[in-house]
């Protein structure tokens, strides 16, 4: 673990603490403790928390099961219960100890009622307010050590895509499900997790929605695979779509205006632009073609701990871009009762311009 | 749908409010959304919400999103907002067109901060409880309905299982996550979801929370599988320990004294005794034959639309059995650096007695 990163992180986190006039960080097991400690921990009906003051030092409490777990990390001031104490008065007393007064403190906006309505009752005179306010926007830029997660989950999702892909025409009479499994497998082989997918055929392929179901693969449909998964915490998502047989002139004219749309809005992705200049470029493409109203979602959504953080793609977001951001452009044409095409890469802002972290072809494959 | 389940469930968490004082029932996207509604719904970012008055009609509040999801709902009163509406507001309103006074609301648990707080500050004069004071005991009597799914979540994960093992020798060489990507395809092929397991080989099998990973099945070595998954919403929970090879005079004693614990557990299953009872039944075989400290886990645990929910069977849990109750029994050995046992059951509390819900045998399997 490299300790530099989360010190670096925790320092802007605080520096936004005193700006904004918060005495006390609360993080429950979440996104943003994994993103400050590096620990993945699924929530249980254990209280589990990151505490940290404005000033002094950061702490974790926990109960005992977890005393080994929580050894490695970066925060090293540990303070466990068991199983019939209260924790609540543990954090209190320890709290107290700190001489810490907390008019305000922030809530990790994940923390179940469980633990937040017993916390509004330790400390009755305390205001609470959502952690996200100030979290999301240091989160929205990754530093080094994130890129380097996310550009490794993209590429080992190409490469996982690709095994599949090269399988050509023995896909020919299997299921949407079976499609599904063997690139689960693929994903599992390479060290990805949390692995999810749409896999859509014909004309299952224009519900933007659908859940790989039992369609069967077949010559005259399309297949789109929308697939995510996790590298190392940090997360992969990326769209294709396919053609069994030989497309005729509507399906390939819709696919390259797709992919034309797709184009445009990476070719905007850079500073001096915003997240709404981004969606723009991709909409204005498919409603010169005729086809806005069958473009029926944003373009893409921020990426990194979570599949879909930070803000989106869309009209009205005007974020501007800047070095470090990550997101999905994802731009899809549904044509009802018939077929539905999406493109989608992950990009991430540079200096320079932008480093799109996919590299599987976005030519139509057919078979 | 069947209604009726719905409504008695409704009813019985009214008189529960009534008989506690609490004047209104909020509940996000979570389990008890599925018991009271049967809609099985992943908590996202957009407020959605069953609104339960103590007396009055029931309502959804819901983005405009999900209007056709929400239509087959039980509860047919629904209150749509859209992105840029306060949700809270209309909430809000609504309650006070209804004239409902609340002084004391209940929370769903597991309702994220996110919700929680503008809740709070949205009712400032309002007293915010847990749900789950009253709406857990509920949970653990099952209904007719529960019963069958949860009957038939475990038939077919025998069959998964028994799939795998019919295979034999075929496993000789192959990793624990090959096991686990292949039991969860029959998991997946059988409509099963949700599947989650814990494949562990030889000394892998002594590390209670083990997570499957690249240990190789072959002779000399047991083979410890647990897997959980759900069917129509409901849970299964099942654990088997194999062999490959032929055991020693050792392993054989301690997977008798397993089966054993498992089965005087199992008959200490029925009205007139408490979950301790069963707890204690379990542990006094493996005591009596002097592996107790070996034994370091409770006996088992709740379970229904979630995989651990409710009361655990564990000492001093003296809460007495009654009918419709369901829950697991899985006592374990775990040798450190050697090997591990562990055999585990899901069982229904009857009129007359206890129905074991798996038919996958208890007797030691070699290869």
């Amino acid at each position: 673990m490299n300790y530099t990163y989360y010190s670096e992180r925790t320092q802007k986190i605080r520096t936004a603490m005193t700006a904004l006039g918060i005495d006390l960080l609360l993080i429950s097991p979440s996104s943003n403790l994994f993103y400050l400690t590096g620990y993945a921990l699924n929530p249980d009906e254990r209280l589990f928390l990151l505490v940290l003051p404005k000033e002094g030092e950061p702490f974790i409490i926990a109960n005992i099961l977890y005393k080994e777990q929580v050894k490695p990390l970066p925060v090293t001031n540990h303070i466990f219960w068991k199983d019939g104490d209260n924790p609540f008065l543990l954090l209190k007393a320890e709290i107290d100890e700190q001489n810490i007064k907390i008019k305000t403190a922030a809530l990790e906006p994940q923390i179940p009622a469980l633990f937040s309505l017993p916390l509004s009752q330790t400390f009755p005179q305390t205001n609470f307010v959502l952690a996200s306010s100030f979290i999301d926007p240091i989160r929205q830029i990754k530093d080094k050590s994130e890129l380097d997660m996310i550009r490794r989950a993209c590429k080992t999702s190409d490469q996982a895509l690709k095994a599949l892909i090269n399988k050509g025409a023995y896909w020919i009479g299997k299921t949407e499900a079976e499609f599904f499994m063997e690139l689960s497998a693929e994903f599992s082989k390479r060290g990805l997790s949390s692995f999810g997918a749409s896999v859509q055929t014909g004309v299952n392929a224009a519900i933007p929605h659908y859940i790989t179901g039992n369609g069967i693969i077949e010559k005259g449909k399309c297949l789109l695979v929308d697939f995510w998964g996790r590298y190392n915490g940090y997360y992969t998502d990326c769209t294709r779509t396919f053609y069994f047989g030989t497309p005729d002139s509507e399906f390939k004219k819709i696919y390259e205006i797709v992919k034309e749309a797709q184009e445009a809005a990476e070719a905007k992705a850079h500073v001096g632009y915003t997240l709404e200049d981004v969606d723009l470029a991709a909409r204005s493409v498919i409603e010169k073609h005729g086809y806005g109203e069958y473009f029926t979602h944003r373009t893409g959504h921020g990426l990194g701990i979570d599949v879909h953080e930070g803000d989106s793609v869309n009209k009205g977001v005007k974020v501007p871009l800047k070095p470090g951001m990550v997101f999905s452009i994802e731009p899809g044409i549904y044509l009802p009762g018939r077929f539905g095409v999406r493109i989608e890469n992950i990009v991430a802002i540079t200096e320079q311009g932008v480093e799109v972290l996919h590299n599987f072809t976005k030519e139509l494959i057919t078979f």
